[in-house]
């Protein structure tokens, strides 16, 4: 009976330890990477449809007016400041998505399209007086880059210090993102 | 006898469990990620090879005539469209890897750089008139974004439903990237 | 007493098997995530600071002077010189920090944005004549390029050769990331 006790408890600790079949090992780890990314994988897809409009825009307006005509310069402008702009979008969204929480990144980078979508259209309005600047969504681009500071900064927290605020910060970070609606 | 068995059974248990020096782990590791991106680095380099190509012939033509002459505009002009497009390509083939293999990512991505290469040749061509239009490559950005679509869809059925569907998609995948051959 | 041991060794093999509170093993992932990029996300963030730096310059000639003078020209040229180059920047420094070992990368990085700043402000000088070329930081992305060839070619040979030199590959880039201070 001992033994037979034995048997079972070191039956159940080797049933534990059981590694699961390969193939589906490898689909397991592949999709905890995609659990943390999938929300920004969307956002990214959303900008690169955002992007081929925009740029539809400048074919059509290219093929329509072969002279360079005022619309045309003016679409082409918007499209360029707009691409100059995307890979910083990019680069920052990513950063926070990965050191901080994905779910405030990806709101952030959905307003930044919503605000690039803005841009786009009234640069084609019909008086070149009141063409927007250069710049545009600086708000978000400065939330963003906050949030990967403070990811950083949790890490660096972390192990120096041992602490670990990270939860906290995720719920603040969560509940600024809100702040960000307010025009 | 009852001890002694029970000693070499724990003994093979915990030498199942003994973890790899640190040194070893952290490079089996390091391995781990290498693995599963490396085809794509090896297309973002080759893509960066192709950068500097299209930028040495922009800065020789720029050197060669001081003035702005036709050639240098449209050396400029091939070049600028090629680097707008440029972050669009490697965010989208990045996230198609990611999400649901890199083989095929990298396969479309080698494509893509192989008309990129068609459509700046061909706008350096002589008479003005025979210039490509802004856009370039539409199907195989169409492609990978659909490669996301897929990862991510497959990504949410596994975590809501259960099913996984990952390896038949995967193989659907691998066949559907011959299509891209067909001109 | 045999079945005690037997019972003591058990749970030792079992408490060793406890998984950590499930809390508490997402945060730990989350940080070892940070820990491989952070080096790497702090460039990115000194790079975006860089842009917003640029961008501002432009926006402000933009404002300054409504009609197209040689200054906003060269403004506007240089920030263009710049942003055409960045997203190739950006994806060589990731590689690399990811293929081979980021304090390297992320060090050649910060060299790269003050080569960028030099050109930049080097731009704007009186003379147009003293303008300098469309490229530069040339030597540092290819430095950057080969380490990511080299961490390919290391992450191949440990798979099919099972040898594995990282550590001495990593020593000889960290010494020869020096070499990229000497002008």
């Amino acid at each position: 009976m001992d033994r037979e006790g034995l048997n079972a408890s070191l039956g159940a600790v080797s049933a534990q330890q059981t590694p699961a079949p390969k193939a589906h090992r490898i689909i397991m780890d592949s999709n905890k990477v995609v659990e943390n990314i999938y929300l920004l994988v969307i956002v990214t897809l959303v900008s690169v449809l955002q992007n081929a409009f925009f740029a539809q825009k400048v074919e059509r307006e290219c093929k329509n007016h072969n002279t360079r005509t005022s619309a045309f310069e003016r679409v082409s402008c918007a499209n360029r400041n707009c691409m100059d702009a995307y890979p910083t979008f990019l680069a920052v969204m990513w950063c926070a998505g990965l050191c901080l929480s994905q779910a405030p990144a990806a709101f952030a980078g959905i307003i930044y399209l919503v605000v690039r979508q803005k841009y786009f259209v009234g640069y084609l309005g019909q008086t070149s007086q009141s063409t927007p600047g250069y710049l545009f969504g600086k708000r978000v681009i400065t939330f963003l880059s906050l949030m990967c500071v403070i990811g950083i900064a949790n890490y660096l927290l972390v192990r120096f210090y041992g602490s670990d605020y990270k939860e906290y910060v995720e719920t603040i970070t969560n509940a600024a993102t809100a702040l960000l609606l307010i025009p």
